[in-house]
Formats: C-alpha cells, structure tokens, sequence
C-alpha cells in the first residue's frame, strides 16, 4: 500500500479535484490522505518539504503533482 | 466504468505524471486512455474542447485537470 497525501485549501477548485481526482486512485493501492492547509498551518512546512509549490497538489510515493492552480503556499502563512 | 484521456507531449516532465498518476487510477472504474499530442496534432482540437490549456493534463468524466506545468497547447500546432 502506497500513501498518497493530497494538499489543499478549501477553494472550490481544490474541492472539484478532491472529489473527481483523489478518489479516483486506486484503493487497494493507495491510502490517500486529505490535509487542509488552511486549518492545518502546521503541515505548510511538510508539504513544502515534500516540494509543494501550490494547491491542491497530491504528493504520490513522495512526488509531488500539482493540480490546476489555485493557491500558492504563500497565501496560507 | 468512467473514461479518463491522459493528454501529453512526450516531455519528461509528462512521462513522470503518466507514470506515477495516471496508473495510479482505479481499473476497476476508469479506463485510461493516453494521448500524445506532438504525435497526434489531430487530437488538439479535441484537447481543447474538453477545457485542456496546457499538458500533461488527466480528464476525468469530461473535467480537465492540468497537471505541474509542461507545454502550453499553442506549442504543439
């Protein structure tokens, strides 16, 4: 089982790709995890480390894919 | 089972995304289908149609998702 972090903020574009995208990964592959970086601040600095630029962005096996553009991280300081 | 079209261009940035991404769907309800348009200039149009700006880029159920940020699609005509 590989672990898929999908980061977002709560735009109504990053909902469209929660829901028509992150879902969509193979569940008996991927554990997906959802994090809201506008509640959760604290893991701004993880999803940087994990070479997140903007969201919604989903870090697959440690790469990260962004998806669309909504936010960039500097708006969620 | 849902059509999904991973459009490309063959850049290295597109192969890691159709490598890590667009496998990593569920089979068991999206059929994948991959377009490569520097080698199918026919399929822009339909790129296009479908909302696609730039590649790699995943539809999923008609709804564009641009992926990073490879080629912009005027550079593929």
């Amino acid at each position: 089982m590989s672990k898929a972090i999908f980061f977002h903020a709560g735009c109504s574009v990053c909902v469209a790709a929660e829901q028509q995208f992150a879902t969509a990964l193979d569940p008996a592959r991927y554990q997906v995890e959802v994090v809201h970086l506008g509640e959760q601040k604290s893991r701004v600095a993880e999803a940087e480390r994990l070479g997140v630029k903007s969201v919604p962005a989903l870090v697959i096996d440690g790469q990260p894919f962004h998806i669309n553009f909504g936010a960039a991280l500097d708006a969620l300081r």
